[in-house]
């Protein structure tokens, strides 16, 4: 895990969203995959709550604490008051401003190399590092991109007629955990 | 399948893998996920091709031969010898350009309800109609990119740790055929 990389994913999750989603019509940003799943506007809600309540929590949670510090579950219920009523344009607009805090904050930390074997303690899982905690935070950008093409794909799974033994995205069952 | 539904997420591309890929490290875009699979450029490369021989030019040969005419198969790897040596910002330029230009085309076909039930023939499965082979353009755009975040998730793979079986995108087998 080099942090520049690492930064370099996290920077530009906000405009890759804001570009496939912004004005997109309700239909493919408000749909989701059945009962219990996320449509588009339901995972941007997700981002900004682990934006605000889960990695940069952790990550000074972890410098301060040590070792011994348990990290506090996330919930990843945790978005569904926060998005009532909003629009997807305004979530948009709020990650975008909450994760250029999260990098400044980041930025300003001026991590060494040795600060990122640091460790704390995962709920689940127990010892984990600052390097992997931070890995993690880029990751799961991407496997909610993943699951917003899964997400928007399926809206169309049935329009696609034949072709859809073809499209990989119609067929993958790829789930996240609670991070 | 919805006309303008289907090009508001066609249109979108383009910005959307310029807003994820643009000036990316060439550690995230340039690494692939083992023999034989693709990196974000080499994926980017098909896209164009894509544009190039396939999406418009069926379209336009459904609208001029009608029934009886069986597309030529696409080539999967018709892009190699287009993308040696380009940087994946010329890619992204030119893939930017030649969508624009088959949606441009598209538009001026002034396409009506009954002709999206007009039909050709795909060279493995038979008949498909016009309103098919559309959505089977966009839901290709969501295949490569939900391909394209599991590709750069790949890269992190150990990198995350024991956080490994939380995230849906380390574990994902979606493939696509040849379209």
């Amino acid at each position: 895990m080099e942090l520049g990389q690492t930064v370099s994913l996290l920077e530009r999750t906000p405009a890759t969203l804001d570009a496939l989603l912004r004005n997109l019509p309700d239909v493919w940003t408000r749909q989701n995959e059945g009962v219990g799943t996320w449509s588009a506007f339901d995972i941007v809600g997700h981002l900004i709550h682990g934006e605000r309540t889960d990695w940069m929590v952790r990550v000074n949670a972890l410098l301060q604490f040590g070792p011994d510090h348990t990290f506090k579950p996330f919930d990843r219920a945790g978005h569904a008051t926060q998005i009532e009523g909003r629009t997807l344009a305004q979530l948009l607009d709020e990650f975008a401003q909450l994760r250029s805090e999260s990098l400044r904050a980041l930025h300003a930390l001026n991590l060494q190399p040795e600060d990122l074997e640091r460790q704390a303690r995962h709920p689940a899982f127990g010892p984990v590092t600052l390097s992997q905690l931070l890995a993690t935070w880029a990751v799961h950008d991407l496997t909610h991109l993943h699951q917003i093409s899964r997400v928007l794909a399926h809206q169309y799974a049935d329009a696609v007629g034949p072709w859809k033994k073809y499209l990989g995205v119609l067929h993958c069952d790829g789930h996240s955990g609670p991070v």
